[in-house]
């Protein structure tokens, strides 16, 4: 009978290891080092397609320099294809936090790869003097470039993914404004009633402000695209033969798709994780402009019968376990709730920035994991927010058209007219009285009820000025 | 052939659930709805064994208040025993971050509990004219305060995890505190050499910080005791018979074994999260404290060649995938960036609670999951650090008593006798020249060598001054 | 002519001092060396006080230790006195964002101090051969021990004057609680209209959260109390004679009146800034909580016409320089940003705590200039809140009462009877219809007009429900 | 005798303001109901020169418009010019922390302005019948376009100076480097000895970090160049003349030198502070690379005989009060907390981002006083690290040649030849034993002296290997 055990070394001793795993000893070891959040890297698989195609790119770059022979090459390569495909993530068990700079999740990497590669040239698990985790799978690298390098290729992936997200939301609000172009309302300062705008108008502004955001996305992700690959340990590119790092860096662009580019200074390379704070600052920068749109709308919607009630969101499900028919903007508050979250995660990302110390930052573990979440649940909740809430949204058409009507706030068109001081009257008197603004101007005698109406047009209120209109003289 | 699906519906529509789902509409619509992190809820058993204890309580009151009438509470309570025996806890499949203040747990709590109570009865899954969700299960509850009362009492099980891992790191400490109370050597203050001290008082330092950061947490859990079981909606208790609120509190105390008490304002208590922000608040003192310790603890064993090398740190796995032999501080490091994630978690409880709005604030389910997530991290990385590095650290004695030795800042007991400016020129000279401070005080005129060596007698400096030793006259 | 400058020197050379400062060479050195903010330590009345406060005590001490001859000692007390009355503040030059740990505002102090004493003592300023800020003023003292008592010192009197500010808010809501007590009203969760509540019952949630971060803010300053006066350099006392930290601590709480206690681990206490981080946690959730009461303060008084406008915030200046007779929520929103700052503040001492090492935390100074802000400005900002908004918050009865009685939500009142599902119904198709509850319930023939009159009550609703009212029977 | 009070008036009513004040009755009232921080808008001289700028070219436009007749425009545009000159910024009292989102900064400018225009004039202070703040003064505009346009124009010439600081810092930094760059030592990861490099390489790095960091600057200040003047009250440019946008914004380019553009979408671009939370996460990004750098100072020259001590930093204070010739890294202790305070500042500016509701953010004056801190202190810190710390550093020559002579680490250069694992035996070996790890190879029987020999040269060791050199074989 088979043992179920196979027997693997490092320099700390033997370890027993199950005989179906394709992880080895260091593996085992960060395990049993770091039982913290529970979450196995394999949670995120564009991080391991990201070890596929990294550890690809460097076997051929190892090959042509003639530092690995073809045989063993080409089985790492296949195996790293596998990865890539979406195969052995479950064999990525070391937790999604842990220490040591990466090193564990290179050697799980390693590991697995070797193993892989093991048995497609014939040969059992563990055979390592054939073909060896770190001799071979991670020849002339350091944990310290290949592991940033994943890193950044599997937030690229992400990114990707959040962008298209984005535009979606953005069509979503595009196609909003136009619907409400003409419908008429009282803008809001302060939530006080300012003047006339259109419902387009307001909602414009939301694809206006996420298209920014893709924008600034687009920029922080080029920061990103710049890689240390070749500076193995701190950036110096010790046991990296000359003409690699460019060699590997020119083959990870090739199979991955994403154009990097080798840093000007490894050394600074290897040590900054400035890439990582700026990127996080744009997430938190998206985070908190779709918190302040879901904000609005949720205003926007308050009521039904005691509140702004502007808008209509579509129901989604049951407000409540007590209150029957109660309708909440269940779908905007979970996007709140993101956007709280990717706040927090860029506090944990800077704080582990700035603990960086001399050649390398040991804390990318947990800025890569906070990104990973990040870009993860706005990407989720851009779409939730889209298919589940924007695209339904509904005018109140009458009770807006009744407050425009109403409202005193007009007076500020009067201003060029009869001076702030004057209007200023008219809307004191009229907000005391409850009289309507024409009526309370006549009576003071600023202005006839002709001139009143003549002047006060809510759609020409939503533009600038024609002065020719008012007579055009100078103040 | 059976159907594979049963029909449900709410005042949305109808809707197709698994037949085999203990779930029902309100669950299967927040599923569509949430589809953000992919952790469900089943991920926080706690908060699941807590709503088994918050719906037997509340179940036992009605049945007591002949809200309910026997069969069906008993039914009730018995489903909810499962719950806190920890089975059907994968039937809890809402994302843990979700909208609408936590109506979707509960509604998902009160499906499974009502269908399992249904089976009970021998009737059918979906039976909901037998016993229903809202009306039976949900007697007498709001979400609004059912699902507040539930995510405190899962902290506070939580809380006493954490307490107990907190107590086996500080006796970690207070062992090493004992075992180097003779080993002296010179403390350092802004990096820079400082007076001698104990290596017994250093770590008996990180022994108090935890103590007095496990008296806090106490503090904070004492602040989560407080629930508004029975405000019901808003906390008016609109809906609940009078008498209900005290009684479900004290069958609550009763069942959990955790000493609720009934908020004395319930209107406040139901959109009130200051508990939680306090709670986060002390989670971030004792991140910044152990963060601060596991700082020491690197910069401490740092070398082994070039660095600080006071102590050592056991190995646990191998440091670098390049470096052969390197040993890297791993556990310390995990530590740190649990920290981090604490913090940001802080930020994030913060501003969920800040966003609150008038009775309610529907942000609780996030900040319930990071708390959580807080708690539980800390915990399980006090654990390790215990485990793997603190109980084996060792003390560079040879290193440390050489330093001692030959170490300048000694001239500063000097100061009682020679005055400040005089014991300034020596240690200046001394850096300057490399002469020993005996040496260049007897050069300089200043004091003999056997004043000196009788003065700087290390183990006497780390204590306070007999006076009577150096004359005892008045400066 | 005399000289317009005197020559002091350190032990990196010679400066020159302007004749009438009270300051000396270290001070000067410090205000080259750190031209940060332009904000000298005398923006903070309170800490100049404290350190008047510790240097008459540790003098106290220090003569009747017989470490410091009589007629030095009560030269130092006599010139600690000024400082305490307010006078020589602006001797206190060096900028509030230092480096050195606090040193420079030790030996700012220690200068001054020497220089009043040797005035007094017939001297001119610099003499300090007679009587010296390090051997005589700083004597027993280290600035790691007396500066961070002093910063505590400083905190407390900030502290009682917060409390006194949120005292006198806190009264100010409840006026109003017992003002609106009768007001009926709807309250609102997520923003959607929920059940009947009073207007009483909401202000009456401000004052009692403001009373519970009372409670909050005692205990976070009864942990500031604790001081390690006596530590010298690291805690381990060294140059201070035995007896001492006992007696200058005794000394330091009768002459300030503050209920300082000694540390019981003094090498612990003087690394430790984990007090700081638990008031400046406190200071967060009050800033929480404030910003919470005027985010609803700002929405229950928007419009005047497309608003919420359950109330009228007292007008208090101009709100707009377009707009004419815009009134705006300016006072809510002053605290609001104060809380922002808060908040940010949090975490500049959150970093600074964590960036401790060893045995010394050298960034107490921003630490202690960032809670003197919070302090400083949440008491401005809760006195103006009382003053010029809540005082002056008037309800607008008509609508408040006009809303109760058309409102939908009404129908949650109905459970108990109909049970969810049709209560549900009745609440869709209202809204829907615009019709009255009353004549939907009646047209769906799921009750009378009359027996819905005799159950919706609002003044009912705003409290636990009377079992017998609807025949007690259970579900 | 002439009165000392003139009288003033809002729709408030009336409000004595004293005779010489060029502010008005919006001031005082601001003055009153903002009294929080004691610091006034004065402390910011660039954003009352950007309120000049900002006045001066909104005046032109109306004149060329027909808004303004020549002799009130050109008395606007010269009292601009005072301010634009420094004069009169005593009279900006309004508290830096204040509600109403700028209205009252605003005011206040109108205000000074128009009584500086009307003395020109020949007239009295307070004679608004001839010239008014609102109708002249602020004609065409509103508070909510000029005061985010005077915001974004004083952070520009704040990160103008910032930028000037930048460089002198990263000059400095690129000395160092060019004087250590023969400088061989031991690079450290996890604060771990790992291989040589020197110690020009190192201090490169914090060169390239500054000049990336200076153009991450230069792309958010490209950001901020975007202003919305002409937009009015809410962006739809009521009470602006058609064409004023334009006209506007091109003159306040043409007078204050910024290449400001007007932004697309106005109504967007109002409530949009999008733009100052990207900039404040690139100040935190600075923040946070300046943090780490000053870490890596500190660490570097800690000693000095207990600490890594390879480099040494010019001594700028006595460090200790207590003792002796201590000398602490106060330069970048001071940097250390001014990072702090602008990851502080960030949350704050983040918080009050997210909080704008609709139309309009209420909180920008918390973001402008927030930025402007972060801003001018950064700028200091940086011109003092580079002239009392940076210009004066030293290595440690001897100290950091012996290290690189003994260093085990170095075997890391042998896996290519003798593989991983026999290569950390030898490590483990030596460092248990303390034998030079060429002996210990010998011994082993793993590689002869000569072949040791000849592979470590350190000065090879800092750059990728030459395969040839080893014998060019693939593994």
């Amino acid at each position: 009978m088979p043992s179920e055990h196979r027997i693997e070394q490092d320099f700390l001793g033997h370890k027993q290891i199950p005989a179906e795993a394709y992880w080895g000893v260091h593996t085992a070891r960060a395990v049993e080092n770091f039982p913290i959040s529970g979450t196995p890297v394999s949670a995120m698989p564009e991080l391991i397609r990201a070890f596929g195609f990294v550890k690809k790119a460097t076997a051929k770059a190892n090959l042509e320099l003639g530092v690995l022979e073809s045989k063993r090459a080409f089985a790492i390569m296949s195996a790293c294809e596998k990865l890539i495909d979406g195969q052995y993530h479950e064999q990525f068990v070391v937790d999604v936090i842990q220490g040591g700079a990466g090193t564990s999740t290179n050697m799980n990497a390693n590991e697995v790869i070797a193993n892989l590669a093991l048995e497609r040239l014939g040969f059992e698990k563990g055979r390592y003097d054939v073909l060896h985790p770190n001799d071979h799978v991670n020849a002339s690298q350091s944990t310290n470039d290949v592991y940033p390098t994943a890193v950044r290729l599997a937030l690229w992936f992400g990114i990707d993914r959040l962008l298209d997200a984005m535009a979606i939301l953005r069509a979503g609000f595009e196609a909003k404004a136009e619907e409400f172009k003409d419908v008429l309302k009282i803008g809001r300062t302060q939530l006080q009633d300012a003047v006339p705008m259109t419902l387009g108008q307001e909602f414009s502004t939301y694809a206006v402000m996420i298209g920014e955001d893709e924008q600034r996305l687009r920029e922080a992700r080029a920061l990103i695209q710049e890689i240390n690959l070749g500076a193995t340990a701190i950036g110096t590119g010790i046991n990296a033969p000359h003409g690699y790092a460019e060699l590997a860096c020119r083959h990870l662009a090739e199979v991955s798709g994403v154009p990097v580019i080798k840093s000007p200074n490894l050394v600074e390379a290897t040590q900054d994780t400035g890439a990582f704070v700026q990127l996080s600052g744009v997430l938190k920068r998206v985070a908190t402009k779709l918190s302040k749109t879901c904000n609005d709308l949720r205003l926007l919607s308050s009521g039904p019968q005691a509140g702004f009630g502007d808008i209509k969101l579509p129901p989604r499900q049951a407000g409540s376990s007590i209150m029957p028919g109660k309708v909440n903007p269940v779908i905007p508050e979970v996007m709140n709730q993101v956007a709280f979250e990717v706040i927090g995660n860029d506090m944990t990302v800077t704080m582990a920035s700035e603990a960086g110390q001399l050649q390398l930052n040991a804390f990318e573990p947990i800025m890569g994991w906070s990104l990973h979440k990040s870009i993860l649940h706005l990407a989720n909740a851009c779409l939730t927010l889209q298919a589940h809430c924007v695209s339904g949204i509904e005018a109140n058409h009458e009770l807006l058209a009744r407050r425009v009507r109403e409202s005193v706030t007009l007076v500020t068109a009067l201003n060029p007219i009869i001076g702030y001081e004057k209007a200023a009257l008219i809307a004191k008197t009229a907000i005391a009285s409850g009289a309507p603004i024409v009526d309370v101007a006549h009576t003071l005698g600023i202005m006839t009820r002709e001139q009143m109406q003549a002047l006060l047009v809510p759609e020409k209120l939503t533009q600038p000025l024609r002065l020719e209109a008012i007579g055009g003289k100078a103040a």
